[in-house]
């Protein structure tokens, strides 16, 4: 097995880190992977912030219930940017622009393509031995993270990732049995048998592992947290807010 | 640099290929990668079709207007797939759960993880030396591509991915500035120099590069593409029947 195929087979999420900061030479070289990574229309439609301020960190550490915001050895956010190609743009042409910008497809691959940036920065830090973790909790930030960041129209952010040496080496979480995710030319929506057997093997990891040892399994802790009422609405007056999904 | 970095910063799309089908033990190596990206909730919201009928391909690919689709040694398809939560939970919460999983937010957050999955993907083919192109294209295909890979509700195709033994060797794309991209704190929407400065280098690029040269810039680009008018209210309609954006 090649070295790249090892990283990523290797991949635990990292929560707890050495109080060591990350040299500028790791971050050139995160920044400069999640760069790297192709675009629809070589749009490049996403940005990063560095969170280095301390104020700002634990503001955001605190609103999205994430410590290892404010302890890791740096801190970025994943924004989707349509922004930068609306500045781009003839000013005659801002209208048009704007609808097809805030439009649900080109906000979507917006989104897909900030994810191809994100998950080539992750695995360039597990690369040089460096844990990380996605936040999606930042986004329990919104909108005041809008203005702590000064994003603008058609920028939102989407993901944090928190970078450090890592402090812990947690046990690798099982993923779902493959039949039940890759298929060959027509998908196969007779899933129960695949997600039982996921199911006990998780349920057997969830009780076995070292730390926050517990008895949950992956339909159990899904229905419960997707089965409940949540304020969906609110983000979805936010991202129109940001400019997105005007289009009926 | 280590050698994930350096297949990183090696990244070009490949549009020419070998007719050299992929090997079983390189289909499952991108698989396995896909499928250890980190996702939120562990919710693993994606699923794979692996296209082998050279029916479908030729449709696939003539509708796509893609080529590589139909000429690749392997061709994936990267869905959203919230259906597997919903076949999992609690058939007395359907209700519930199908409004949160139809919800912007978390219709986003699986077109994310996907993201990070299709890139894990990319990374894996690229690391075996193969090459490897995303097609956005087979959106052109919808809404029939449902039907030809049986996709349920909550599950929509959002990207090609045609892998192959490389049959060309192309120039590297530049990105953009890292001044447009990368902020420390605070977005800096003064965009203008550094985006005159991109489209001056991308200018040379497509004015020398050997094959498909051209006068063409960034802006001018992007511009030409989402400054008409597009029929961007049809993706809407193609989501909103799948079961998403429901949620006011």
């Amino acid at each position: 097995m090649n070295d790249v195929l090892q990283v990523i087979r290797s991949h635990r999420s990292i929560r707890k880190f050495k109080p060591v900061p990350l040299t500028n030479e790791q971050i050139d070289a995160i920044v400069e992977a999640a760069q790297m990574a192709p675009s629809s229309m070589h749009m490049q439609p996403f940005s990063i912030i560095g969170v280095t301020d301390s104020k700002l960190l634990e503001n955001i550490a605190k609103r999205s219930n994430n410590p290892p915001v404010g302890e890791c050895g740096y801190f970025f956010i994943f924004c989707a940017d349509l922004y930068r190609i609306l500045a781009a743009g003839d000013p005659a042409r801002q209208a048009a622009m704007k609808r097809n910008l805030g439009s649900t497809y080109v906000f979507q691959t917006a989104v897909l393509c900030a994810g191809l940036a994100l998950q080539n920065a992750n695995v360039a830090a597990e690369s040089m031995g460096l844990g990380a973790v996605m936040i999606g909790g930042i986004n329990e930030a919104l909108p005041d993270l809008d203005e702590w960041l000064g994003l603008p129209e058609f920028v939102i952010p989407l993901c944090g990732l928190a970078v450090g040496v890592p402090g812990e080496s947690p046990e690798q979480k099982p993923r779902l049995p493959r039949s039940a995710v890759f298929f060959e030319n027509r998908y196969n929506p007779s899933l129960k048998a695949a997600i039982d057997e996921f199911d006990r093997q998780i349920e057997t990891y969830y009780g076995s592992r070292l730390f926050n040892r517990r008895k949950a399994n992956w339909s159990g802790k899904l229905t419960a947290i997707l089965g409940q009422k949540l304020p969906v609405d609110m983000y979805t007056k936010y991202v129109r807010h940001k400019g997105f999904y005007l289009v009926e």
